[in-house]
């Protein structure tokens, strides 16, 4: 990996602070780097302004002169009532060089912000990081796809199950496995479970976590009638194209709920917490009309394993969003 | 880790290559070390006789003087007409010590085959050895326990399905996964499935490696009914109390099977073979009558997990076979 490759990941890192809080804008993150060392850096702020790069070059003042600016996505060339473009504030800024990680697929911007810089006179470099569309993959899919980018939560035993036979579910993984998904709800937009788990079980699908209580998401339930007071109701996984604003969507179940979005094509992560018990209950998830085991295969990527108290959670990637 | 434990270990590793065939006798193995050097090894052959101790002492002649015998199971105190008690060639043998890593729970022996090299003036010591102890379960559960160890095989999706909800299930797992089944069915003595499985897949439950094929375990099925040409009909799970000369069963399923041997308690280790995929399809393992959760947790420890092409296999064990 190169340096210009590890700053762009260390910028990535950073970029987990703006999420979720900037939304509906990118959680985006921005360094700027002088003879090895950090000057300043930046990420977006809750509500999506100041911008992570307005922010850093605020930070740094004459210290940007001559330095690098690292940035997860590529700075916009739009101008806003909320603020100016930041092509405009890097073009300005006396930098040596800028190098993003993402190119902003929002057609007011779509390469002209790095054009823009590089017009300046100031090396505008494009180097596709996988941390970086990572860190931004809510906005990629909103932008690509016009829907929100949804991470299906499992919570399953060795044998795939969900409950005991007698619906016991409570619980099957241990603290730390449901303490993480707390953390994972917090850096969710949206949160959303089927009406047999709503009536079953009445999740409060709160943030637990001291310090993170305010972050609590949005609370959706799929059915074709109305929502209790406090959720809001989505008649059909197709209809996630119509949640504004909701770049993570967070589906925590159950069996039915999760082969609705199986079926519909519309998971694109799955998080599996598994716990080290067998159970011979019910199941996970339901027929989703999977047509051949030819279809099965080739789908899930393992992206990363952690061990979590005596339970193992598994992310699985769908497929690359780097576009590479 | 001690030196001795290190040597036991290795010692323990050794052991594999007597099993399965040494059955109805364990798989011991036995290496003699001076000034830190392997001097002779053995393990027990085909039959079970020669014993591993035996083969040793015979390779090394009079380089045992003054050396050290690791050996995974206390030697033997009884006399047989197959042959010589172990206890007796080593205290002739001009040994200094003898270090073992499980005691012999068969009566015959059980500690007297220690005292007699004790009183032979040579160094004996039992030095408990999760390795040999791990290496030798199938021999301590059967003397413990009046059973064959049980091994439960799954091969499952990330949900925990054996099969599409057509039935569809060849193959879930890889050829890698598949290949080290084959490999675990060389150590068995004795494979088990259930009469659905076996009147819907046909299944050879043959050893399909180069140079193993002659390994192929007998093959059972569990029915209440007339095995097929070529098989063998356990009523019951409980009936394996009765199945003579076996020290390792492997049970591969299917949903029904599995159920009936974790209901009546006699599942010793699992092998999750587990490939990344999603069926939404038919479950691996069906109600075994599971009372609560509290009851399902604590059971199963991790022991083992390795990547296996796409796949990962998981070993879990039910409990501490060392007895420590």
């Amino acid at each position: 990996m190169s340096d210009d490759a590890r700053w762009l990941a260390a910028t990535a890192a950073l970029a987990a602070r703006a999420r979720p809080l900037s939304r509906p804008n990118p959680g985006v993150a921005a360094v700027i780097v002088r003879d090895g060392r950090v000057v300043a850096r930046g990420w977006t702020r809750p509500g999506g302004r100041p911008h992570a790069e307005a922010i850093a070059l605020a930070a740094a003042g004459e210290a940007a002169h001559g330095a690098t600016l690292y940035v997860t996505l590529e700075p916009c060339a739009h101008r806003s009532a909320r603020g100016p473009a930041c092509a405009d504030l890097v073009s300005a800024s006396g930098l040596a060089r800028v190098v993003v990680g993402c190119m902003d697929p929002d057609p007011r911007t779509a390469g002209a912000g790095l054009e823009r810089i590089g017009a300046a006179g100031i090396e505008a470099t494009f180097l596709p990081s996988p941390a970086c569309a990572a860190s931004l993959s809510g906005y990629l899919t909103s932008q690509r796809l016009g829907r929100p980018e949804v991470t299906l939560k499992l919570a399953l035993s060795l044998d795939g199950c969900i409950a005991l036979p007698s619906g016991e579910s409570q619980w099957i993984t241990g603290p730390e496995a449901r303490a993480h998904t707390h953390a994972m709800r917090a850096r969710a937009d949206a949160i959303l479970v089927g009406g047999g788990t709503l009536r079953a079980d009445e999740p409060r699908l709160d943030v637990r976590l001291p310090g993170l209580e305010a972050r609590g998401p949005a609370r959706w339930v799929l059915t074709r009638g109305a929502a209790p007071k406090g959720w809001r109701a989505l008649p059909a996984p197709t209809a996630i194209h119509a949640m504004d604003g909701v770049l993570h969507l967070f589906v925590e179940g159950g069996a039915s709920t999760a082969a609705a979005f199986l079926q519909a094509g519309l998971v694109d992560r799955l998080l599996v917490y598994r716990a080290p018990v067998l159970l011979g209950g019910r199941q996970g998830i339901a027929d989703f009309g999977l047509a051949s085991l030819a279809a099965a295969h080739g789908r899930w990527r393992l992206a990363e394993r952690r061990t979590l108290g005596i339970d193992t959670l598994e992310v699985y990637d769908a497929r690359d969003l780097t576009g590479s």
